[in-house]
């Protein structure tokens, strides 16, 4: 992408997603892993790999890794410990950041419930108009973030998918700058720094496996945009890349159907239910680079059934003293499956990704209450 | 307190509250500022003034600490960053580890909320039985936490205090150990690491002012003895204390009351109502320590009202990109009483505590709706 004075969206000559590419032959100069701001406790410590503007920050980034107790070369990242309680935070602060420089004044999204919450909370902090359209039964904890924050909130009757519809429809009437899921290149930058951290925290030595719950997947495709640039920017070895498994739910699996079909594409999924709602997108503007991530890295892409996921989360609940989102919980059933069919071994050190905080949940955990139960 | 084998409670002479001493000749020579493990993002990074045994840890402590957009030096730090969303964690995480450390199999807590969610977690960490009560109209989330963390909970139609009254009846039957404020030393213990952080993040020049919202005011306690050690032990300068500043709801200020009454000590305070849940305290076991603080630092303790609370976490929400906890946003009210009357001067560099996340509370941050709505 050129250097450019306007907040840029698709490519202008294939309407394709756009990312942001830097001079890396200036980058190796300027760069190096010693360049880690290590004073700084937010995605920004790797601000020299970021674009040059003043952050708009709310702390974002940076977040824990942490062990299980106890599965051995299991650990997982909170992303709950987030603004926002969500690694939404990561990339909407990035491109509120970037719409602030930009001269942005409202912004308009359709999400699922936590991108709902993280850009309302950078909005208000960059003053700048949050237009908010989610499906009517997103968790409780979304509705109330957004209005405390003082977006203007369309509750839909339908799936992420007809919010992105009215956004679509309405903007150039209304003049709403439209920061859906991989109609710009600013999301997936700011969630490059999953990647980043996951490597600094690893030593730089990254996991044999990766376990991502994926609604849209931008997470995903962060994390392979960041190992390669970290990979040129000599920060990493070369072709030592984690597998890559997305994970979803039974009721919303238009991925990991693609992946076991051999498709490259997904199809838009009928009637898609679960819980965790983050997971509830029935078809991703970025399917195609996901599936082609999860086979690119000899991974895969798995469906847990709803049942596993809540039967997951009282587990590490309970065992572990972590209270998972439900997406996250998705991640950890996987876990759990990968290792008894053996696709998982023992001996790979494997990281999963709690993209939220359960307390933003405590609806649906409640609701699931029966396997939660204390004997 | 001598070294010993068993959990200690409280003092065997005079049955008041204990507290850990270290040998500071010892430890002059062996904790400097060096000491601190920059690589640890817990509190955990401030190991060598802390009790040297294996820690049971869910990554808590090290939180943000995050200048406000429209005060010029006015910083918060975000508690609502520890796991289980609040500064909880960081006395129960050293309250678990000692408890796992002696042996303990049985905790129990009277709570008014956020600590009972604590507790869990960390039993759960540490295979210990936890045992809640609190009383039944705290926040529903940390009714759920408590639930899917496998504590046993029992909802108590009284007060904070009603709730210790069972712990202290039933303990000795049950063998339950009694992690209540002030009658062990280690939650106020892995609360000084609050000081400690404020410093380190201060570049070890203490701020002026320190806004604390009170209920226990185990955290204030907390700080003020890391102020003390850290003077010892030659990380700050001595006599540069910052003014503390108590904060409590008018519903519920007994704290506030004593001091502006000159007393001592405060008087249990009579139906006491607020819904910033964790001040719902009618009578603490230390407030003759926390009175003592306020005074010795020529610091204040006030009450704020409670639409004055909402109207400050709509505030914060809307123009900052916060979700404060009600308790935090007591803080910033009484931030914005203090600057007012000018007992703060915009030349003081002043710390609010927002001591949990805001999302623990959608349930009554949604029932202060109007003050929320967006104009």
């Amino acid at each position: 992408m050129a250097p450019t004075n306007e907040y840029p969206t698709l490519c202008p000559k294939c309407a394709g997603a756009l990312y942001v590419r830097y001079d890396l032959d200036a980058l190796r100069r300027t760069a190096s892993r010693d360049s880690i701001d290590q004073r700084e406790h937010s995605m920004w410590r790797y601000r020299s790999v970021l674009p040059d503007v003043a952050p708009v920050s709310l702390g974002e980034g940076w977040t824990p890794m942490l062990p299980s107790r106890r599965h051995q070369n299991l650990w997982w990242k909170e992303e709950g410990a987030n603004p926002t309680g969500s690694f939404k935070a990561r990339g909407l602060g990035l491109a509120v950041t970037m719409a602030r420089h930009f001269g942005v004044k409202k912004m308009a999204i359709p999400s699922a419930g936590n991108a709902a919450g993280a850009l309302s909370a950078y909005c208000a902090a960059a003053d700048i108009e949050a237009h908010i359209f989610m499906p009517k039964d997103v968790p409780k904890a979304n509705l109330v973030e957004c209005t405390a924050y003082g977006a203007h909130v369309t509750l839909v009757d339908g799936l992420i998918s007809d919010c992105g519809k009215i956004v679509a429809a309405r903007k150039s009437d209304e003049g709403w700058f439209d920061v859906s899921t991989l109609k710009e290149p600013f999301r997936v930058e700011g969630k490059k720094t999953m990647g980043y951290e996951l490597a600094e925290q690893f030593d730089w030595k990254l996991p044999d496996v990766v376990i991502y719950p994926t609604g849209g997947g931008v997470g995903m495709i962060g994390m392979w945009n960041a190992f390669e640039e970290m990979e040129q920017l000599g920060w990493i070895h070369a072709g030592k890349r984690p597998r890559m498994v997305a994970v979803q739910s039974a009721g919303c699996a238009p991925i990991a159907k693609a992946f076991a079909e051999g498709k490259s594409v997904s199809e838009a999924w009928q009637g898609a239910m679960t819980d965790a709602s983050g997971l509830r997108v029935p078809k991703s503007y970025g399917d195609y680079i996901v599936l082609d991530i999860c086979r690119a890295s000899a991974g895969t892409a798995v469906a847990v059934e709803e049942s596993e996921i809540f039967a997951s989360l009282a587990d590490w609940a309970q065992h572990e003293g972590i209270l998972l989102s439900p997406e996250g919980a998705a991640a950890t059933a996987a876990y759990d499956k990968l290792r008894e069919s053996g696709w998982i071994a023992s001996s790979d050190r494997v990281l999963i990704f709690n993209t939220g905080s359960g307390m933003k949940y405590t609806d649906v955990i409640a609701l699931h209450g029966p396997a939660l139960a204390h004997p």
